[in-house]
């Protein structure tokens, strides 16, 4: 962390700066600029708010340079994760695509939905069964209901399933049927919910928050990794911004950072970040170019009927011209899918 | 709510959307323009989703005319709510000034804090006891103690309390200690918690998403209200955006915005809106004047040693200064403070 | 457009918004929902401002239908558009690759470097001579003494050249000069310039503003069209976020977006948009497999010593490892490069 | 300026870093913290550019120090920029109000407007001649005529004017009629442009572009200062965010961060922020108590059969009742207006 002092700062001020940084355990350090001087802490900053300093008399602003977050990070572990999910290799050479429809609505819909995706090529079966809304006026999901469903349609079709868990104490009746515990988008800097995640032995995908950065996305994976749970797969779900044309901005850029930076799986949902089935495709296309680990992806028999996302949820036959594509690309870049 | 078909469109395809449309219990009514052809629904589409017509072929896009809330609205209540705390009026003439310091540190910290606040004028006290933190290695709260400190300041100094609650499962305990829970920005969309506090007889304090939009938050309220619990205070508190030299960016305009749709009162929180204590003096004048019904500001007797947020904190004696300011400038507009 | 009334609204007001409509040369036409009328515009909108009919009493809000633009959609012209620049077909069924340094700085720099380039695969020359910068105090490019340059290295290798235009008063000795004239990002809706622009013979790339909507994007080449130059090429190069770890946020989905509603060709800048020279790999395959036209990609013999940009340029073999990888993108979606 | 090492970066790669920035005349010197090298640039780094060292193998990213802007900043002029325009004084103690219709439509309409807006206390006459419209259909402004038109109305009434000019061409021929020359939101980093009026013995209004940050607009007017124009008002008039129910979001914390860092007068354009006329009066009380030196204002006396931005003016009426209020709250916090 690096303090830079106002030009006309006294010196009884970086005093000040100086007797703070020791009281905070670490040793300050001056570098006397031509204009400005800066004042160094050399220690251990993780924990500490850069703006903490910022408050003294005579600084100008302060400037983090430890990375905050540390497990997640390639310095700690330099190879990428690989998490087994009953015979799913996510994170590995091959690109492993989730589907199925935004919101589990009957056994017969989940049932045809998880035999289309399953014959195209999907890995792992998705599917709402508590549904976040905006407006409470909005079907809310099935519940349990929806989760026994899962288990259901999971023992006919093998397919491992993942579903979305919103409140710390509904985690362990989730995880009762879930093999991925998926925390949205709206839930990710919910922290109650991050540590006992942490503590659940199921693999967790992490959707980043409409209006987080790469840096507080890193940080909520640190959250459940610092738990005990190191199975996290992000997921890059688009951002918002001033566009309106599309649900989302999706930033694909997104995929190589999370790849610099870290060693867990990245997946994009190009659902989310389009919120419009004529994108998906395009999008999917592009996330596997990006050198995403994976894609999730909403796939309904019939849209127009879907109690939620319909907009956004492409057709069985769509998903299933789909996954040739994706194919291709991934080999054109090196991998398999 | 309007279909707005591509200029291209079929009769058949028309026709397709009529009938979806009166499958969801409403009446379509086509108005045939120069270029395009639209298709109104005549009924209650509060709880349908704008995008759930878009997946038709033909369809162009769909726009919301009805807005999707209804309690929190003034067409339901066209004249201002008050909420009454402990003898305190939230939403009427005055306008009421929480303070207190971002968190709870030690009782010595709250109550000298509670006196300097209380003696310049701050009817309710501020302070946190479960506080949300991006990185897992910053200080958390200090929990169930941090409540009982609130409680043994509230009994010497009679100031009722607000603090912040994070999960469904601690509602009750919280509401317990606390005169108004706190929904924070991070939680905003947080639905099951919302369900709670919308059961729980305390009057809320519901705080804008960092990336919500006023319609979001609309929407937020209105989970609450629908629970039952007709006590929301609004808060602006800034919202995300690219500019970096203040913490987030303060939507002024929301204040008239909120009280021109809704009948509850809005409060603006500068501290968390600027990040920095120099900035709130003039940002909390400017909230005042924009016609806010309150303010809660971060005010610590020793910033520098504040275990969260110091560089947001305002000093007792800066708070003491101001407080005339927000009296003079409510006058100025015909309120009292 | 639909213009949406109070739910109070009375029925003088509805007759004013009525007088207003006609006053405007449109018929209007009511509809009458469950809790609010709409009165819909009949007629040609598109040189009216939505919020026009906003400031009269009893209007809640008022929305637009028609699409604003005209003669850049696919309504008006639903193939392709195909633009020549000496034999190299841009648009069509080959992408196309532009690249070179972001300043020209010396006769040998650009010459170097478009051999490279050249050998690689590129079939334009991008090179800068007059620079926007965000400091007066930083290079501002070498001026007409670049474009003769530009006219050497092209003499010498038989590549077409593009190069920025900044003001009216220069277009006719860039067009001297450039085969394509480049629009930039800060000088989209520098509508002096695309006047002047729209009246010359050359084909134009308009960069998407760092903040402007795709509809205003759509809107600023509208102007081209309609000052009678029909060669216009889209290029999306990333948006202003909150994201900081990329210099801008590249909004991926733009392309599939643009190629829908446009018949223009769509081109994606990976260097503006990452910022970051390790990134321009992932995202361009991305932008290929999204379905973009052309890249215009930032290549520099010595990105170190870079008079500007340098951190976001790659050096030629990484530029010709990357054109087979772009090649084999292209062949998995039906595409050649 | 400093340096970020990756964590492994090697003693090669570091004495890279510090043999490039000896090259760019700077002196490196190493500070080793915990886990992490940084070198920083003794030395004048304003043109350099931050990512200029980032591509550089071993480095992670690169944090600039010294502010880049200088003539603008309170550390060359600590005291208030005093403008003087006829006799007004801009930037003193006096709250000063520009206010007059978005375009000049005929010289009944501003003679009108002019002598309502002077009744109220307005000093300076907005008008637009020339328009920078979004789209190319819709009215583009009187040019030529309007700066006649609003030359007479001075005549009569003694006000003197601002108005809009938009491309370097035009610079001498606006200069000729306006007091102060405004340079609107989309030309904030039109830099030819800014160098031409950075050679004009006017005044210049600067505003903040739609996505610029306060750093750029900063960077913008030093331009201006550094072509030896001195007089130079900055205005925030919204920024893009998110949010739709108001035109832009009004950055209103921007005015005590301006104030901090620079000399220079600070206004806000409360009609171009909202967009909504009924907002107006809010938000311009707002930014008085925020501190602005002035505002200026949209008032049309017929704002339904405006020919541009209508729905964001004011009429005289409503402008003569807030007046008065502004007075009020300037007095509140110790000014006049």
């Amino acid at each position: 962390m690096v303090v830079v002092m106002h030009p006309q700062a006294t010196e009884a001020q970086k005093e000040h700066v100086r007797e703070t940084i020791r009281a905070l355990g670490c040793t300050p350090r001056d570098v006397q600029g031509e204009e400005v001087t800066i004042i160094c802490l050399i220690g251990n900053t993780r924990g500490l708010q850069p703006e903490q300093l910022e408050i003294i008399p005579g600084v100008d602003r302060v400037q983090r340079i430890q990375r905050p977050f540390k497990l997640v990070s390639r310095e700690v572990q330099p190879s990428d994760s690989i998490i087994q999910v009953d015979g799913v290799e996510i994170g590995g050479h091959e690109v492993v695509v989730f589907a199925g429809p935004c919101s589990v609505e009957s056994k017969k819909q989940l049932m045809e939905t998880a035999h289309a995706v399953q014959k195209a090529g999907a890995k792992i079966l998705r599917g709402g069964a508590f549904k976040p809304r905006t407006s409470p006026y909005s079907f809310q999901g099935l519940g349990i209901e929806g989760l026994k469903i899962m288990a259901e349609v999971k023992k006919e079709t093998g397919l491992p399933v993942i579903t979305e868990v919103m409140s710390p104490e509904m985690v362990p009746v989730v995880a009762e049927y879930a093999d991925i515990l998926q925390i949205g988008a709206r839930n990710m800097q919910n922290y109650p919910l991050l540590m006992v995640v942490g503590k659940s032995h199921r693999p967790v995908m992490l959707k980043r928050g409409l209006s987080a950065t790469i840096e507080e996305m890193l940080l909520a994976a640190e959250y459940v990794l610092a738990g005990g749970n190191h199975q996290v797969i992000l997921c890059e779900r688009g951002i918002r911004t001033f566009e309106t044309w599309t649900r989302n901005t999706l930033d694909i850029s997104a995929v190589p950072v999370l790849k610099r930076y870290s060693h867990l799986p990245v997946f994009i949902d190009p659902s989310q970040a389009t919120g419009h089935a004529e994108y998906v495709s395009a999008v999917s296309c592009a996330a596997v170019a990006a050198g995403a680990d994976g894609l999730i992806i909403e796939v309904h028999p019939n849209p127009e009927k879907a109690l939620s996302d319909g907009e956004q949820s492409i057709r069985p036959e769509v998903f299933a011209e789909l996954m040739p594509q994706l194919r291709a690309v991934a080999q054109a870049i090196g991998r398999t899918a």
